[in-house]
């Protein structure tokens, strides 16, 4: 029997992440908590999500595979205030989850992880990087999606550029190097993004967490941050789209 | 001349209540404030609403019948903030209601009373007995909606049940004794209800109040309310679907 | 090269007045400020807005003119919080307003003025004059949205009044001299109007500004308020309906 306790607003985050590529996601149970890894339908962006046993206010039972309907246990934590413990049960002669908020229990059937992929997340060397605040990485994709349906990325040894350009107007965003929590880079990389993915992956992370981003020219893209006040984290890639101008 | 005066969201609350089973109701003056016994057009549901002369600020004029349309005055009262006097007025020799916020007045035609039912609220022996918090249901009822469109509930000697099965998913609210305001019940009474005229009635009431509920095995549920704090109260009669289960 | 810093909100409030009646507005820059004076299409109603060179926090280069597409320039607003410095830069050998918020550079092509009509505010005798709160107008506006399409506005010796017909409802917002900050009547003035012009004007002002209105009978109406906490000026006139009642 695996039984898990989490406060609703850490989970939330999990599937805030998760819910931009999948609707379903298989939940790995270890030693050290839970992953997940995902992939979007068209193969351009993938996730793997730790919520590391630490984030849990309490985590017991054997290692297993959990396929959850991701939509569903987001209703559920709708019905959490912040602060409150949501309980994960899983029987494993059972084929269902329970989920207990308050005084409710919700018993969800667990979906087939037979057919799910299982991306291995590639060890990919990425020769730029840099730190910055999720709040300025949000504000030149909302100019963006006013101007074109994708963004450039510029990594120098001066600092960060966010560019998006349509047929008339376009937009910048500029960090220069002293406005970076981190910049390593010693020549200059640029590749080029589909805006969506990228502002769905975006707006799913805390506004106040900081975002590392490692890059090459014309190469996926590697986007880390953590969850849960540090009680997880995310690596994100995404794809490149091929550059035309 | 009928004339009388009462805050904005004393008002607002009756109307609430209405709004969720008729577009138009007959307000009855009397002596001793206004009554209103409103039916489902399916005939599932009935609502008597009362709102005593104390809850008004004033309160003069003969006794009679008023036919009014809902949405209209609950359009009037959008003008006014909480606080705010509503004054409505009625001349015998017009078909008109006037209601007064602030420097507005504004003028509605009465609606036709004649083809309104004037539904006789049954009364009806119910051996089981609960009062419980307005929010703890609603919590139930927001679980439930993404599961079935009915509900069972259950009264037995140890506490109060909410359940609702889907095919593949279900949700229970549990409520034991001791979580209760009040439990009279010798043995087990279980009658099932449609999700939606249950959902619509209990989100009308103010989240702070206390609910009872009283109920006997496949028949008719019996919920009671207070509105404005006090000054008025809501009896409510929900018929049972017939349980398949 | 035009250059000009100003608070996003103060810019904002000039938008959304011109928003009302235009796409699109020629921004005539001189060295009072800056001023627009725009027609709606079916020259029903027509604006002049200007904001003075005191409402900028720096305000610098030669006149001239600049079409602007609004709803672009309110979209780049939306990043900017209360009190966030908006810079505008125009050179004169571009055909692109740039446009500066905290670290974006949104680059615009500019509209072509040559097609935008030039209206000259007539300046007309309007007998009576009023001034009143934003808010209480607003009211009244409200209120005549479930009434009718149109509204008729009275002045007296005695005070101010709105009223709306419909086929059986009506209503009056009836403000007494006692309750205005400025009335000067000598006889009854009475026109009657658009509510849907009225409304979208009366929804830009700031709710806790004054209104000045000017009107004779049947004639058209003259709105000014103050934006900007006076550091600019809307003068706004409205054609009167045939009033067929």
């Amino acid at each position: 029997m695996f039984e898990a306790e989490v406060r609703s607003e850490v989970l939330l985050e999990v599937l805030n992440v998760v819910s931009t590529l999948v609707d379903e996601a298989k939940f790995i149970v270890n030693e050290a908590g839970i992953t997940m890894k995902v992939v979007d339908p068209a193969h351009v962006a993938m996730a793997e999500v730790t919520l590391k046993k630490d984030a849990f206010e309490s985590f017991n039972g054997p290692e297993g595979e959990l396929g959850i309907d991701i939509s569903k246990l987001m209703d559920v934590l709708k019905l959490a205030a912040t602060g409150d413990i949501v309980k994960l049960i899983h029987d494993e002669e059972k084929t269902a989850l329970i989920v207990k908020v308050n005084n409710i229990t919700r018993q969800m059937l667990l979906v087939d992880t037979a057919s799910m992929s299982d991306p291995k997340v590639p060890n990919l060397s990425l020769p730029a990087h840099v730190v910055l605040s999720a709040n300025d990485l949000n504000q030149g994709i909302k100019a963006s999606e006013s101007v074109s349906d994708h963004i450039s990325l510029t990594m120098t040894t001066d600092g960060f550029e966010l560019n998006s350009k349509g047929d008339t107007d376009s937009v910048q965003l500029k960090l220069p190097k002293t406005h970076l929590k981190k910049l390593e880079c010693k020549e200059k990389a640029k590749s080029m993004f589909s805006l969506n993915y990228f502002s769905n992956m975006i707006k799913s992370v805390n506004k106040k967490a900081d975002i590392a981003i490692s890059m090459g020219t014309d190469y996926p893209i590697k986007i880390e941050f953590p969850i849960a006040e540090g009680g997880g984290e995310v690596r994100y890639l995404l794809a490149p789209r091929i550059e035309s101008d």
